[in-house]
């Protein structure tokens, strides 16, 4: 019987997840494959012993233990960071061993270098727990919407920032109470910056345009704005107007130019994507040939992630057993072919906006308000006035139609300048969905 | 440059959907597989000329002329039906061509003929398109949910049944005169008898089981029933216990049987299921490590098959080219593993159901027909009971907790022999989440 060997460079959350995928699902990759897949090898720093169940694996404190065994043909590493993650997968593929990881960060700034190294050894390299955890989103995207000019991508991303919105928005609690309790729970990390400021999500949205476009887009590509400013009273007023707040990867093919945006979003209560809720993640293309496409699942955790890392596992298994390696390119394009991002501008971006003008509750506030947004050519669709207490300045909210992000910053920074604005303006961009 | 030869017998609307995706993605194609995929030849008995940008491509009436040409490596069958599709896809097999269709009827009757054929003569069968229109529901399943045991299947698998309880839903227009809606508007068949009784979503349902579980499903595995007898006044109360009601597919697997059904359901109405509206498809699948994936999009028309088939074509293509037919079987299994199936018995089932009885509007009458459910241990959650004019039946509306199918049966029987009955009674099995 043939088999493909596996050397696992981290025992951790998804490690763990991946050698009980591999154990408990054994019987049925042999019987699809048509071979063994076995995890031979465990390298980890911080681990003295295996589980019983393990019994047959070697350990090491080591990870060059598994790219100098010869008989190794996929190493996987899982300890996710920049280093030593990235100097463990160049030598890895140095030593002709294909990779699978799950490393977003990764990939997202030094993508370039290692899927040209892994040209250059004719190796593969596997990535599809990076994004959507046990989603099949990048096969999805780089075999079975093959045929698709990919018109745009929209996506929740990140299970965690979507656990805290789903949270506020349920039970109207504030940002940083649902933050802590997230933390107590697991739900977020001690350091929950990556999550809540976009920059997980934006590692996702360069991997993902990355493929779709063929285009090597890194994460510095990208502008992203974060859920920490969102307040709960943010939330009640999308409500009113019809929307729920979620934090987007939002980008648009034109063509010559592309976007690339991760912030928060107002989302129409009837899309789909405003129902997403808790700890899943969607991922939305609009393909030219396809339409409409929505993938949805567990974008993180132990089995989901360990599901999507073993199916990149078995995959390049069979290419090893039919010897058709690189049968389908790490990027989806042929190398020869990816080209350069040229990025929209964000203050050529337009579309609705909500914000929220903090103001001492005087005469003729709302005329000079509405004044100025009038006069950066900002028109505006509805508004409404709350005040809670009588002494306290008050909310005014605003809906605004179609209007250019240039105008609209150079108007808040003008309504933020007077004596009368108490807190700087909120602004939340609207999803509208004929913007395709 | 390679290139990859496709023959396309049948030029209706998804060959014409297919012929139009290989020509506008020529390009796309050619950057990602590295070589050209062509539509070289299109046979179609009823088509005289092909369009002006289909110059280069050879137009016959005879099927054999595209088995026969050595140049081809890929045969699409479009046509649909069991013959003479079938026969001239075992004609293709026999040539050693590859084959792609997306004949789901033939799949689900006369599958393992054709797999059988297609092992013995070492080429690759292409159905993504049979399943879900554009969205890769099979590629997901076979590769990026490889290292799962599916629990359960779930899906909205018909656009025609799903726009016709849509419509109903949404403007409470009664099931006759939303379908002749649909036919004047070409989003039903002159015939819809496959689309609303259910046999069309029982075709794909015998598709999906057979990858997900390694077995031979056959379509007349599945209890299969329509949508002609929902009622606006079911969609009414559905809605007023929290509940749409959706054509769903329905598979869950215990292991040494499996549970196959096509039955109009209601689905609690925060259920993903549950706000799939018009023509539009989704497929759920609980694996053991992925837990849920949803997988949305358009289920039928020109383009998002055309998309799919082209995937097909495209995958096949790679096969080719790196010398790795059928390196993912067709049916996901390797072929000596594929067992037969043990289908429940539809009497075994469980679940909570929905009753709409017609009865005359006499005392006690209520109290009898409760009771006859007790005596089947059908235990009643709660009752409306409506009349909208004095002299005629009222409708008395139960919503059961988990009871037996058996139990059901005999007691509607009963019911419906009483001589204050003046109608058969509705029922209409209600979707739980924790069933799984």
């Amino acid at each position: 019987m043939k088999e493909i060997r596996v050397g696992l460079i981290g025992f951790g959350t998804v490690g763990k997840g991946l050698a009980a995928t591999l154990n408990t699902q054994k019987d049925r990759i042999r019987k699809r494959v048509g071979a063994s897949v076995t995890l031979t090898r465990v390298a980890d720093i911080g681990v003295k012993e295996l589980p019983e169940q393990y019994r047959s694996v070697t350990l090491s404190h080591d990870a060059g233990d598994i790219f100098t065994d010869p008989d190794i043909d996929i190493v996987v590493e899982l300890i996710g960071g920049i280093e030593p993650a990235k100097s463990f997968i160049l030598t890895a593929i140095e030593n002709g061993k294909h990779v699978v990881s799950a490393n977003k960060a990764l990939f997202a700034s030094h993508g370039r270098e290692i899927f040209a190294a892994a040209i250059k050894h004719n190796v593969e390299i596997g990535f599809e727990a990076s994004v959507g955890g046990g989603i099949p989103v990048i096969k999805s995207l780089k075999e079975g919407l093959v045929a698709n000019r990919i018109e745009s991508i929209r996506g929740i991303l990140n299970g965690t920032a979507n656990y805290i919105l789903t949270r506020m928005t349920d039970h109207g609690t504030p940002f940083a109470e649902v933050l802590k309790d997230a933390q107590a729970k697991g739900f977020a990390e001690a350091d929950p910056t990556y999550d809540i400021e976009g920059i997980d999500t934006a590692h996702k949205l360069a991997i993902l345009m990355s493929i779709a476009y063929g285009l090597h887009v890194s994460v510095d590509d990208i502008t992203t704005e974060g859920i920490s400013k969102i307040e709960p009273i943010d939330i009640d007023f999308a409500r009113e107007f019809g929307y729920r707040i979620k934090l987007l990867a939002i980008s648009h093919n034109h063509g010559d130019h592309v976007e690339a945006r991760v912030h928060p979003t107002m989302v129409p209560e009837d899309h789909m994507l405003a129902n997403i809720n808790g700890a899943f993640n969607a991922i939305e293309f609009i393909g030219d040939t396809v339409g409409d496409i929505l993938l949805y699942g567990q974008g993180a955790g132990m089995m989901p992630t360990g599901s999507a890392v073993a199916a990149d596992v078995v995959d390049i298994g069979r290419n090893i057993l039919s010897g058709a390696v690189n049968r389908v390119p790490a990027l989806s394009c042929q190398p020869e072919f990816i080209g350069e991002p040229h990025i929209t501008p964000l203050s050529e971006l337009t579309c609705p906006y909500y914000f929220r003008v903090t103001a001492l509750d005087k005469p003729g506030v709302l005329s000079k308000i509405s004044g100025i947004f009038g006069q950066h050519n900002i028109s505006i669709k509805s508004v409404i006035q709350k005040s809670r207490h009588a002494d306290e300045p008050v909310h005014i909210v605003l809906q605004s139609h179609s209007a250019s992000e240039a105008d609209v910053v150079k108007a808040i920074n003008e309504i933020d300048a007077l004596d009368i604005c108490t807190a700087p303006t909120m602004k939340i961009r609207i999803l509208i969905d004929d913007e395709d």
